[in-house]
């Protein structure tokens, strides 16, 4: 807990996060457009693959051991009634996804993609040796009452994310996912990016399905007061986590660091990622470059984070499980993409006008 | 040629036409609501197993046998200039998606799909035995000057769509994709939705990538000329493809007929694909039941038909290469929600609390 907090393994790590490789990306960029198709009318399918070129240094590549990493924790402001469901939720359903048969473990499974489970802060015992046991503390606190956690918390969580990624990056892993567990988030991950970019509760909150106007009023007040109490810092993200975020976001938070100082391509999935995502940026701002995100969420805090990091969602499925399950689909995309950049013939290969590179179509 | 239009199979078929099996998609809609997650959490993935449960009359369906229909055909339009490549393009590309080269190509082998490219109307010869010959004329007049066929001939073309999806469905096959080649095809495109919906060329031609103003204007002229001169009886959609349409849209018209009678379900790609597919509904109300849609398109005519028809398309992509690429994402977004249908485990398997059916999450 009293680690000095500058001896921690995402502070080295940012000092060497570097940009895509604009040299490899523009080779990636000449070679699509030698590809027998009007220019650039593969749409996100050429600038997804363009930019895992920029990731890895490579033209070519071929993402097939990828895993997604989800962070459960609980979340103290479910005393206040946020959320329809008990808090026990979090552990049952993190037990079951090591099982395969929640929505993420059927999609992961689908997809060919692993699927980690890391308790960083479940508020509750088991016996189940496949969650992986990095419990940063029994859930937050109330931050209705009082600050969510410690700084020195929201850190170990960001290492614990961190240290995920530069194990599965040291197993050779080429694709990261980013998904959660724990009743109560969206309400820690809109407080984070209201905190973060100034927006009112009337903007970043969402309406959802299954709150009454009542408890929408109430879950927007709180909110607010919470802000307004706590004064986070919107200049200093580890801050704003510890006074309204949650374990799940922080841990979120250190795999995005991790992604980029590793080079990893990361997906970035519903509104407790994006959050995660935002405070990683704007803890080592270029961070941004290796994201992809996968659907776009119903949340109006999800589209206020987009628009900040400029992302650009592939999938309109209109889901909001969370779990991660936006992650499977965007990677069998990503897949699709690398093998446009890798399978399909030249212009010089084959016969074919080069007056057809140009986009004839309309 | 002059074979007598009532005899023909896919008219005996749409008598056949039945709406989706509301029994078994009611059961359907009880089992995703028995899963381990908020109620409609899952969104479009729980809505498009839905509907192939309603169109096969079983609740779990993995379709794994899919084929993508590319229907090439020439546009005399072409003449006029309204298409930057020149329409020797249609041949070599039908040819090289034979080779598995383009973007189809590529792509409908990563997801596992037939692909079969139908010479419904090329203006050319070749050697070339993968490429199914039902060459129904050497391609279209220019409906600058004169309606683009007979009606003779669109029937013919639809005949044939109709029979590819009949023989699919006698072999087996679960899954139909609809694409096309045929330079010039999206002028002949927005000129369909025009007549059939009454839109302006001011709200219905785009203006793409490739075209100048001047380009620009002068489609748009061209098409409310077309349909001034040849005043296409919105009523009488054969009409309307004899006047102003191509060989490619009345054949994926007939392949749209055939998914229906057959009860396949079937993904509407782009604006040439979504063309047939207002044209079919218009012809046969109730087809559009057998439809998924695969990716938004920039062109403002697939906007239009996309509202009439109620679909609501997975993919944010800005693709526009056409072809039916498509087709093989939503294949696997599709096969994504059979999955979570067959595979997730319910509420009576595994104890969690009923109230996480309820969205709890905002």
């Amino acid at each position: 807990m009293s680690e000095n907090s500058n001896s921690l393994a995402y502070k080295s790590g940012m000092e060497g996060v570097k940009p895509l490789d604009a040299t490899t990306m523009a080779s990636a960029q000449k070679h699509m457009d030698s590809l027998i198709k009007p220019l650039g009318s593969l749409g996100r399918l050429e600038e997804i693959s363009i930019q895992i070129a920029g990731i890895t240094g490579k033209v070519h590549n071929n993402p097939a051991k990828k895993c997604i990493i989800v962070m459960a924790a609980d979340n103290g402001i479910c005393e206040e009634g946020v959320s329809s469901s008990p808090k026990e939720i979090t552990l049952i359903q993190a037990i079951n996804m090591t099982k395969g048969i929640c929505g993420i473990g059927v999609l992961s499974k689908w997809a060919g993609s692993e699927l980690k489970v890391v308790d960083i802060g479940i508020d509750g015992d088991y016996d189940n040796d496949q969650i992986i046991r990095a419990k940063v503390s029994r859930g937050t606190k109330n931050f209705a009452k009082e600050p969510a956690m410690s700084r020195d918390e929201v850190e170990q969580a960001i290492e614990t994310g961190f240290k995920m990624v530069s194990d599965l990056a040291a197993s050779g892993y080429q694709l990261i996912g980013t998904g959660e567990m724990g009743i109560g988030n969206t309400s820690t991950s809109s407080a984070v990016i209201m905190a973060l970019t100034g927006a009112s509760a009337e903007d970043a909150v969402g309406k959802g399905g299954g709150l009454t106007e009542a408890a929408y009023e109430k879950k927007k007040l709180l909110l607010e007061r919470a802000i307004l109490q706590h004064k986070p810092d919107p200049g200093d993200p580890i801050d704003v986590l510890s006074k309204v975020g949650g374990l799940d976001i922080a841990g979120l938070i250190g795999c995005f660091i991790g992604a980029a100082c590793y080079r990893l391509p990361i997906v970035v999935d519903g509104v407790i990622s994006i959050a995660a995502a935002l405070a990683a940026e704007r803890i080592q701002p270029g961070v941004r470059a290796f994201m992809i995100a996968s659907h776009i969420s119903s949340e109006p805090a999800y589209v206020i984070a987009e628009r900040e990091l400029q992302l650009k969602p592939m999938l309109a499925m209109n889901m909001r499980l969370g779990e991660g399950t936006g992650c499977p689909l965007a990677f069998q995309i990503i897949d699709a993409a690398c093998r446009v950049m890798n399978e399909m013939a030249t212009f010089e290969e084959v016969s074919v006008d080069k007056s057809y590179r140009i986009d004839n179509r309309r």
